[in-house]
């Protein structure tokens, strides 16, 4: 069985959080544009329903479908259905204990969070930048997904193998708010919390303003509070209740 | 006739920049994987010709030009054939005295500029992370295309409008040699090499490398050196020899 330490697991965690800052800082040069967001008001022709954030979220998923992107445990989907991949996938052999991956699947939930959170990245307002504004909504949200369902799987297992027994017993209870917080390290949070803070205000630290729109460094840490760090809780969870045979 | 004085065209590709430096880090944490860049061996089902880069890079066009990318003047296509677009795209009024935009088209030298810089911006050797490669390669491509297409065309006309007698000389002398040696100005190329360096340094200083890879500030400077400004300045010239009317 293959085996990988907490430490590699957080490293990688860390690892993607520059990722997400980077592509929040470039979709928030672009203003928050709502149209965008808006049902039936994509102008694209032959889809009177959907938003242009939901036919391009829609249209790069099926192009990445069909690159194989859904068969990498971390990589789930927003929307369905989807093609089957065209090509054939090469998964490094992983320490995941589940025979669904969708089974944790949080992008319902980081979708809705993600479209709330614009209006604080985004200034107010419209710049006609639509095609540009939704490509980035879509790299922010994959980047963000693939932060959520990495923790959520790898840290959930790397835990139960560090105490088994303790979490064999809640799965068998069905035990949800043990489970929670048996996984819970307050101060962990507080360290990434932190660390993603700082990292927001040091990148930007020497931006030229009058070229580049800042981020708020404690609007990052907020999105992080409430929604990476609680919906990657939520997918340990998730995890946890959906792993294969807790005896094996 | 609109304005835009040539500050406003340098501030547009200073906050280019950040864009590109981002993009290139995050290309930067998989390896080079140089398999996708291999004709035939894409494994891509219907297609035992391309690379996977190739296949990839055309599928994203397929789809942004379905978007209307392609109708701003600085969003120059990499492949072709394209579908035409499928939403009406507003583009703010702009400067441009040019009929065709895509008589100033340096994709092809940008993709086989890049692929060769892929080299020393990636750590040597394969992860298997083939999609996530080919996905950041055009991410990448499409900032730096976007950087030189904007320079190119505005940077241009900017600097013809400050001299036309002079310029409309050279054009209708169909001088290359002057039309380069008019538009360069070395002390801010030198300025932009520095500025480059720097953030790209700063940006990284405080990264944490067990988990990140760093990518090498010279070689980002020599690629803005080798690359982003020579092509810069060759469209700079393509454009003025395609310019609508010199005595409008």
């Amino acid at each position: 069985m293959a085996t990988l330490a907490v430490e590699q697991v957080a490293a990688t965690l860390e690892g993607l959080e520059e990722t997400i800052i980077h592509k929040l800082i470039d979709r928030a040069q672009f203003r928050r544009n709502l149209t965008v967001y808006r049902p039936g008001q994509s102008g694209f022709e032959g889809d009177a329903v959907s938003s242009l954030f939901e036919i391009r979220l829609r249209q790069h998923e099926v192009m990445d479908a069909e690159f194989g992107r859904f068969h990498v445990p971390e990589e789930r989907p927003f929307t369905s259905p989807l093609p089957a991949s065209r090509r054939l996938v090469s998964i490094p052999e992983n320490i995941l204990t589940i025979d669904d991956y969708d089974s944790v699947n949080l992008t319902a939930r980081i979708q809705s969070d993600y479209l709330s959170f614009v209006s604080q990245l985004c200034a107010d307002g419209d710049d006609l930048q639509y095609g540009s504004s939704v490509e980035h909504d879509v790299q922010v949200l994959q980047a963000v997904s693939r932060r959520i369902h990495f923790g959520a799987m790898y840290v959930a297992e790397v835990k139960f193998r560090s105490n088994p027994t303790e979490y064999r017993r809640l799965i068998e209870a069905s035990d949800r708010i043990g489970l929670v917080s048996l996984l819970t390290r307050p101060e962990a949070e507080i360290r990434i919390l932190e660390r993603v803070r700082e990292k927001v205000a040091y990148i930007q630290a020497r931006v030229n303003t009058s070229v580049r729109s800042l981020v708020d460094a404690d609007v990052v840490l907020n999105f992080y509070r409430d929604t990476v760090i609680p919906l990657t809780k939520d997918g340990e969870v998730l995890y946890l209740f959906n792993r294969r045979n807790p005896r094996d």
